[in-house]
């Protein structure tokens, strides 16, 4: 078991497809013909979470950053990486909240990805409100300054 | 850019931590000291998304599965994974919604973490609810018998 002994723990993520068209309203995902299977009954959700690979940000310098300045929220003191939603940080992963708008063959229409075309998709769960929606939770002022995430 | 003529990218995922002490209500995740400083300002939030590597599913026989009967949800019929929330899909990356209750130095106490002890840490997000909090989402009736996710 991997623990509090041995830091510095690692393991292999696999791409299973690409954002094939970004845009702020329709963006298309395309899955790999490999993982098709996986997509089997994802219609019966209206929304899905989407977890995806902040390639450009896949390097060293970047995967240390600890602490930055979330300018587009117009802050100007500096915030752990793990209290905001920047793309620096240790696991360059991404997560979207995304309404499906349809499905064709292994290509997803969503509304609502923020990210660049080419990134690579990693995980796509089901959005469960029970488990994922939290209407009132506490948000810093910042948070609610500037685009949503 | 990793995209549509090269299937099969790969990157490498580091661990940040770990789940100290797992339990259904109250549960304590601790993160390496080396990645103290990116929880700076992480106390301004109610809620936190954790996501998990599910360890003892990274194994290729788990990574290549596709296709699951969700049985804790009285499932009987074959669901893709990227239509559940089962631990064996390609890549194995737990994700939940947690209420953060305390924090001491890198010790988070949370409440809601679905995870075993031991398993590795590989992201902490802070909770937005403009962004990820979708009461209305629709969902089969399926997902709502059951545990949560």
């Amino acid at each position: 078991m991997w623990g509090k002994e041995s830091s510095g723990g690692r393991a292999e993520v696999r791409f299973i497809g690409w954002v094939k068209k970004p845009g702020e309203d329709l963006a298309e995902v395309e899955i790999l013909d490999e993982f098709r299977e996986g997509l089997r009954g994802i219609d019966e959700f209206s929304h899905l979470i989407i977890l995806y690979w902040f390639h450009l940000r896949d390097h060293e310098e970047e995967r240390r950053t600890l602490l930055v300045f979330p300018r587009r929220h117009a802050v100007t003191v500096e915030k752990g990486v793990f209290a905001c939603r920047s793309p620096s940080r240790p696991n360059p992963i991404g997560l979207c909240v995304v309404e499906l708008i349809k499905i064709e063959g292994t290509t997803l229409t969503v509304r609502g990805l923020d990210a660049f075309g080419g990134s690579p998709i990693i995980d796509i769960k089901p959005y469960l409100p029970r488990a994922d929606s939290f209407p009132d939770a506490r948000v810093p002022e910042w948070t609610l300054r500037g685009p949503k995430t």
